[in-house]
């Protein structure tokens, strides 16, 4: 039987996996108390799935590869051009669109799906806007499980529709989209669901190992700063905790810097985070571009606020001007078409960058791209480029004008 | 200096890397000609990219992973459900989707950029109407060159916008896309743009490392039979040739059977092979959804018509409704979302189990998907998905009456 900890609390008497996972004393979320071997921990690099290489760390009894779809494994990409622009000289790239379904949120499912079947259940859910119904629907379909996508009322068709393909029910949910969440909760408990949000505990775990990988990339250590898109919360708590691993198992010696990104026009966390507020408060408009990061009232906010803080990391929010800049020079001079909410990672770089807060001497950035650009083609058809329409006899004599 | 051959009339005096990819004599295409290595060659499993684990098998003299984006190392995924639809166990898809740019394309371009750096190229090019597209664009991003996208009249606006981003120069090009294929290799050659298209020597060169690595992930050994889409023909060529290099070093005794995949609305090679022509005829009308394989005028055609004739290979043709309904059981009962272009894979190997020609006992299929479903969302939106609409008070009682 796994064991639970409110990170305010400590341990949490008993709970079954589906239970909503809040602590009943302070609401925060919950996680997984790390198991102990006897043996310790090992890093199984010769295994082929991501899951099997680092199952010493995750809370499953087995790995079934029959529910896998191959997630992780993705790249450590070197951004010379991009850090050359800063005067930096070793920031990276920690590419999760290269995921099956195109986000992070594959490594956080493909954990919770694999504790699901172990655990015998026949339906799953979520609640999502886009990447998690994508994801779950996906990892659904693949374990045949039947699965239900919540989605908030509003959600573009395209998020909807992929969502569909993989044969999920779908149901659009007019009203409050943090009500929803715990909703779902309380709804699935009672009929069977388990609805593995953003914040579900083994869905945590899964993000871990995008940890694990970049410590393996950075040849076995810690990057100096990592940056990372903050919505619910639980994405960057799941990396925090996978560095806590590591250094409990002594191998690393110090952690990252973990700096959390928010949008502008939906930053609660960022905003308490400058006026120093132990909790957030919720804004009173919403008005961004970057719907995946846009969450009024994060779940596992409070807990990011003390941690962040805890740990000396920051907490910034960017423009969507800013990151959607940022999201065409990662296209541009590196060739990562990402979302606008993963580009949210370089604008924040170069705000810490600009102000003299992160220099050449300061050590390694990495940016966690969260989401592949593709997904969200909306946003593409309205930039702006210059197509020339020509006749093929005026090839020769078009491509000599255009040449630099 | 690299050396060249025609699989019809052997090998080529001379040619520059960049010059028109046909044999001067029958206006075949032209490969490498595999570099002999005194030592033998070995896979270098233990390092980092996929390009530098196949080096012995490439004609690069060194391997920069600064050009990189971090392709190849996808999954193999067992298609249990499905297999077993069709009585069969053994069934696999390698999927090509989680490369950088979500499709196969992107190994191809890698090598091609690598020797295009490699000799002091500055500007590069393709011919396409979508995925190589986007494929170019990201590599010549990456590489730091000045890129010149060449879109047939009537490409998607978001396969357009998608190579735009970017930052490559677009050219819709009125008229002929055979015409326009030739005439950029003439004129590419003149301005100094290496248009690496469809079945430039070294484009095909990279597609050899798909078929490394599903050896590696069959377990050092060839799958039985290998589907694959076919549009022009380098990418089945490709793949083909990886297994010969494999054969020539003794690492494999047996090749597996090629199944090439075309869509019934533009199948000139499906229809030349049914009838036992030599060489295949233009359709007189060309007429299917799936326009990532509609080439009526594929470059290396007949050398596909002649190989697999020679190695009891097939050629086959599946409808848009077929490959439709492949795409949606693929993400239905696999949790794989995919091109339609990739499901014709397995709508192929349907109609082959259904007459019996592969069964249980005729050892593994591995299908190629060859691009990711989320780039082709227009698709999606006419699909026909129930969506639920509810308020939060409903939704307990709308999951009740769908569970089933």
């Amino acid at each position: 039987m796994d064991q639970f900890e409110c990170l305010a609390c400590g341990p949490i008497a008993s709970r079954e996996p589906d239970s909503p996972s809040f602590c009943p004393a302070c609401a925060e979320p919950l996680f997984l108390v790390p198991a102990a071997r006897s043996c310790g921990k090992t890093i199984h690099e010769d295994l082929p799935l991501a899951l099997e290489r680092f199952a010493d760390f995750l809370p499953l009894d087995a790995i079934d590869p029959g529910l896998s779809l191959g997630e992780g494994a993705t790249p450590l990409v070197r951004l010379e051009r991009t850090g050359a622009s800063m005067g930096l000289s070793a920031v990276y790239a920690k590419n999760e669109a290269q995921n099956p379904t195109g986000s992070f949120k594959d490594r956080g499912t493909a954990v919770a799906v694999q504790k699901a079947v172990s655990l015998g259940f026949k339906r799953i859910g979520t609640v999502s806007t886009g990447n998690m119904a994508a994801s779950t629907a996906a990892y659904g379909a693949r374990a045949g499980l039947e699965t239900f996508v919540l989605l908030k009322e509003g959600t573009a068709v395209t998020s909807l529709k992929a969502a569909g393909i993989y044969g999920s029910r779908l149901i659009a949910v007019e009203g409050d989209y943090g009500s929803l969440f715990r909703a779902s909760l309380d709804v699935g408990k009672r009929l069977g669901i388990w609805f593995m949000n953003s914040i579900d505990p083994y869905r945590m775990e899964g993000y871990k190992l995008t940890a694990f990988e970049i410590y393996l990339q950075m040849g076995r250590r810690s990057p100096r700063f990592l940056f990372v898109p903050v919505s619910s919360g639980g994405h960057l708590l799941g990396l925090m905790r996978a560095f806590e691993d590591l250094e409990r198992e002594k191998l690393i010696t110090t952690t990252p810097t973990f700096v959390g990104v928010q949008a502008r026009g939906c930053s609660p966390l960022a905003a308490a985070f400058a006026a120093g507020l132990e909790r957030y408060e919720r804004p009173t408009e919403v008005r961004t571009i970057a719907h995946a990061i846009s969450n009024p009232t994060p779940p596992a906010g409070n807990a990011v606020l003390r941690l962040i803080r805890d740990r000396k990391g920051l907490l910034l929010a960017v423009t969507d001007e800013e990151m959607l800049e940022a999201q065409r020079q990662l296209a541009g001079a590196e060739g990562l078409f990402c979302q606008p909410e993963s580009a949210t990672t370089l604008a924040a770089l170069k705000h810490l960058a600009a102000a003299g807060r992160i220099t050449e001497n300061s050590g390694e950035a990495v940016l966690v791209l969260t989401g592949s650009g593709f997904k969200t083609p909306r946003l593409l058809e309205s930039l702006p480029f210059e197509v020339h329409k020509i006749p093929l006899s005026g090839l020769e004599s078009c491509l000599s004008r255009l040449i630099r």
